[in-house]
């Protein structure tokens, strides 16, 4: 069977080729909220062939206008904090309050692990057998710069075919949870009960930059653990200076396995939509991350196109060996490298 | 007098000119142990005239070989923490060891407000008037690169030119921090007694780069307050991770102005010369350094490139606007903007 279909495929290629959708027909089909060819969109948008460029940033021109009108949340946390089983659960409580839920992630690391995370969509089996949900995993890449901007116009798609609850998730570490708090409205830090795992936190900065703490696995002998890591963390928060769109971050504990203390999360984001900041307050925070990334794209592709360049591919490693024996100035070796990119 | 002496330059210019020294002539001078060419060399360094660039880049090379011999102390705290009395004790006290000691700044503030950190030289009325100190403002500039990259550079000169400790002072504010972390061996960070200024330094991560706290002005009636202080921040310090060079970050006390404690610094910072990290240590961490000034480097001048070209100067406001609107995506923005500079 498989061998008589490949020959007939070959023998008339061009008949089991399906014709490239024009931009405004992949535009319509977003707009109407056909997951099929929001899939296909957002495919080439996460093309590095060049060929793509052009057209994605039409579709993506184009569905601008229609953008904006979803809640943005980010969910970071280590590995084995459970971040799957709480995106199951938070999605699912969320499509059944009538929300359209698309689960994104950033994770620059899924092009070399391969299935990291959301890379197996098994781990979410019933939120993908949702009508209502759409999971799509983190784009290939190999920079952080490159896989968070591709989210980032993801959102404008998903956005634009009717989602209206964007999930972000992204893995607790590296610098990736930085791009994702500059891309979403809300940001959610899971975390588990036990002194080790907050002071990490600590560290890192990025309890800064949570909007709400919530410690997950608060089940079974782990009440008690998650009640004093509660305590923990409401003074580890007063550590920092209230934010400035005056929200005071919130420490919350759920059980994403038994779907305890979910609503009480859903609660907590509604107060930060309704009352302060408030609509107003996220509408300001997207103005600056749209600026930050204007910026940050600029800034990505100019290390890109210098680091591409075919002479100082050549040159750097040795530039780099003479400036760690001191035998050249960081500064002379940067100004020779940076001559060299500018010879055509 | 003036009157005429301006006259008599008016009349003959080329007379009053003083001949620019050679390049070989600034290194022989540096070399020799020479003050006034140091300065003048450093100078040099800092100047933003491009036709200085080529000269200093020489010099720097020259001076090369013959610097790293110094330790360097980068010295931070908020303002009114007491930096300059302290330093004006504590470089007093290493000259009597038969130090030299050259003290730098890094203040990108400086081209803007004028007369801020080590400015004002009279501040350190002591240290100014010691043959075996020198003394030098922070370069102005207005970007904390520039600053920073040419406070670097001038490691290099006063090292050649036999400076054996090199204190680098930054302000407590923004990312000059980071700037002088990276370039030096042993990072100290001057303290208050009292909650409030403690938890400040957690919440920029200025703590973790210390590898000593020094709880200044424990005098008088501070002296409980400033031994409480130690125990508290002796707590926050185990919050961190250990250094990777083995290195635990210290905690102490002193009285720059009774100059009390003074001598407990230098021993623990003895300790991390000779025992551990040790010297190996130490040129490990410069190696590190060293590469992150050539990349530093680097993405400043792509990035100052970009933005000092005149079509970008031109559309980058407008842009800017319109991504804020939301009316164009931040990525097609940056590609137009990037496209712009591409021009001839």
């Amino acid at each position: 069977m498989a061998t008589n279909k490949n020959k007939d495929r070959n023998s008339n290629p061009k008949a089991f080729r399906k014709k490239s959708p024009t931009t405004s027909e992949l535009v319509q089909g977003i707009l109407s909220g056909d997951i099929a060819t929001l899939a296909r969109a957002i495919t080439l948008v996460e093309s590095a062939n060049s060929a793509h460029f052009q057209k994605s940033n039409e579709i993506i021109g184009q569905c601008l206008p229609h953008s904006g009108k979803s809640l943005r949340i980010g969910i970071t946390g280590v590995p084995g904090v459970g971040k799957s089983t709480f995106i199951e659960t938070f999605g699912t409580f969320l499509t059944a309050l009538g929300k359209k839920v698309a689960v994104l992630a950033v994770d620059p690391s899924s092009s070399i692990s391969k299935g990291s995370i959301l890379g197996d969509k098994t781990r979410m089996g019933e939120l993908v057998k949702d009508k209502n949900a759409y999971i799509r995993p983190s784009p290939s890449g190999h920079s952080l710069g490159g896989v968070a901007r591709k989210t980032r116009e993801t959102i404008i798609l998903c956005e634009a075919a009717g989602f209206d609850t964007i999930l972000v998730e992204t893995v607790g570490v590296g610098q990736s949870e930085t791009a994702v708090h500059g891309m979403v409205d809300f940001f959610l830090l899971l975390k588990l009960a036990g002194a080790g795992d907050a002071l990490q936190g600590i560290k890192r900065g990025i309890m800064e930059m949570a909007d709400a703490i919530v410690i997950n696995k608060a089940d079974g002998n782990n009440v008690e653990q998650a009640h004093l890591a509660k305590i923990e963390f409401t003074k580890a928060l007063h550590l920092f200076a209230p934010k400035e769109n005056g929200w005071t971050p919130k420490i919350l504990s759920c059980s994403a396995i038994q779907k305890t203390g979910i609503s009480e999360i859903w609660e907590i984001i509604k107060t930060y939509i309704d009352d302060k900041p408030g609509l107003e307050g996220i509408m300001a925070k997207r103005r600056t991350q749209n600026k930050f990334w204007l910026l940050q794209t600029i800034e990505d592709q100019l290390k890109q196109q210098f680091y591409q360049n075919k002479k100082v591919k050549i040159h750097l490693d040795q530039m780099t060996e003479l400036v760690v024996e001191g035998k050249i100035s960081p500064f002379k070796a940067a100004e020779k490298l940076l001559g060299l990119a500018k010879k055509p």
